[in-house]
């Protein structure tokens, strides 16, 4: 077990920002976005559920950060610092964990303001995210009739590296990358704000997280498997048939953007996102609906992860 | 183990606020304070820990919300809102859970705004706590040279109340209360702050927690024993003496106030909160040391708990 007045000097010296105050006080003050909304979110993440025990410390520890970001990320906000909740363990991992997050932090220019440290018989950490948008800030209950349902980012990916961290299949270090290392899509994500009518990230699977936003917004939407893109590293190794578009559709940890935005919007979309993809539509009444160039396909009995993320 | 969905449905019963978005979006999203600083806290709790298998699990929300609050109060921040990580477990505990959350969420006049929920292989709950202060906060790094050191809020009934709890001794409903339901001083917090020059809550030990602003703030802080004040359950129950004194400042989980303010604060203390004791002073140099009306006291092996808070 870490000690963890040390684990908290070393998470200081990572600590830059003024509304930490150095890790030394109760709560972290920061004075507030002008003009502008303030976007919290919060992921846990557990072993053995969310990260695997052999995972790299570091990686968890950047996981971690990316998934709360690409929940940001997917309400056009631009990330103001993070909090963290974490669970001591040995030195050794502790340290690693560490390096990742500071590494992590610096890849995606975000400040640490402060958090918990505690022991506990698990492996458990949560980091709260905040950040600022300008309102309207885009909701998952927002999509309208008519609608296209848009995806920025390749889907699958991330399902193929756990299975090739599983050591159940082997495949490329890009692929594994996007299970390990995911990247949210700030930028992208704060283009894209002003021109939806509803965003999310893809974090349980395409097809549960479209849904999702179809079921906030009181829709029906209609999901065209073809369409969604697929990167050549996930063709190469998993092929592209309605099996393996299935596979990815249902994998999850894509963190991806998925969105509704007007017929209207295309080429404002296309200037803010030349790779986002539609893949759909939303129309009255509710549930998914599913199609490729073959004609419909019954949807499968698990459209993503539940418990996850 | 609790559904998923049906967990955060028993949620939404509870959601209020627009900010939380019907718990159906990414994030909470809110119009920051004009004019305030933004204080956040976020505090974990694990079972086996921070709570016991057997405490009602509506009270270990209540503490989970409370020991946050808490730093808020030490902040003399008002609270906007909170987010909850929370590990499901099984649908009795859950819905336990559910409703000792909604009770504190009313006692304490505070919204739910968002969260996340996961499965985990044991219970383990982070919550993170928004607040608005005017500035400056009071920051723990903050005591100066001849402060006077100050208490608001008895010392060691939560320690008693913890081994009611574990069986081991025998004593009134009202120290178990101490334990389980602590009450964090949100009013004295926001009444105190501008007057004080550090402040922080007592929650891992008088001592202890007195130190960490002594060493926050480069200072020696010296601690009369005799002054610290004990409530009259406690007294019964426990004793006078330095050794029932020494427990009772070591022991943690009071949520009591800690402050450091100038002499001639004297009087608005005294308006502020009457019940505020003073209980020693700063002064150069650095560590603690305590005294009574019998003489010095050396400082005890512990002088209370780490990892915990």
């Amino acid at each position: 077990m870490s000690d963890e007045a040390a684990f908290i000097s070393a998470l200081r010296a990572i600590v830059s920002h003024p509304g930490a105050r150095n890790l030394m006080d109760d709560a972290a003050v920061i004075a507030p976005p002008i003009g502008r909304d303030l976007v919290i979110t919060h992921d846990m993440i557990a072993e053995g559920i969310h990260f695997l025990p052999d995972d790299p410390p570091g990686d968890v520890a950047w996981k971690l950060l990316a998934v709360n970001l690409s929940d940001l990320a997917a309400k056009g906000a631009k990330p103001i610092g993070v909090i963290l909740g974490y669970t001591l363990s040995t030195p050794d991992w502790d340290a690693a964990f560490v390096a990742g997050l500071a590494r992590a932090l610096r890849n995606f220019d975000v400040v640490l303001l402060g958090g918990d440290t505690i022991s506990a018989p698990n492996r458990c950490f949560g980091l709260t995210a905040l950040g600022e948008a300008s309102p309207p800030v885009p909701d998952r209950r927002g999509a309208k009739n008519g609608d296209k349902l848009w995806v920025c980012g390749t889907i699958g990916d991330a399902g193929l590296g756990l299975r090739i961290a599983k050591g159940e299949i082997k495949g490329s270090r890009r692929l594994l990358k996007a299970y390990r290392l995911p990247m949210p899509k700030l930028a992208e994500g704060m283009r894209l704000a002003p021109h939806v009518n509803a965003m999310a990230d893809v974090s349980d699977g395409l097809l549960i997280d479209a849904g999702r936003i179809a079921e906030a917004s009181g829709l029906a939407v209609s999901i065209d498997l073809d369409s969604v893109p697929l990167s050549p590293e996930s063709v190469a190794l998993g092929g592209n048939d309605r099996a393996a578009r299935l596979a990815a559709a249902t994998a999850g940890d894509d963190y991806a953007l998925i969105f509704a935005a007007p017929q209207h919007a295309d080429n404002a979309i296309a200037a803010c996102a030349p790779e986002a993809a539609c893949i759909g539509q939303f129309s009255e009444g509710n549930g998914i609906s599913l199609h490729d160039n073959n004609g419909a396909i019954p949807l499968p009995a698990s459209t993503g992860w539940l418990h996850r993320n």
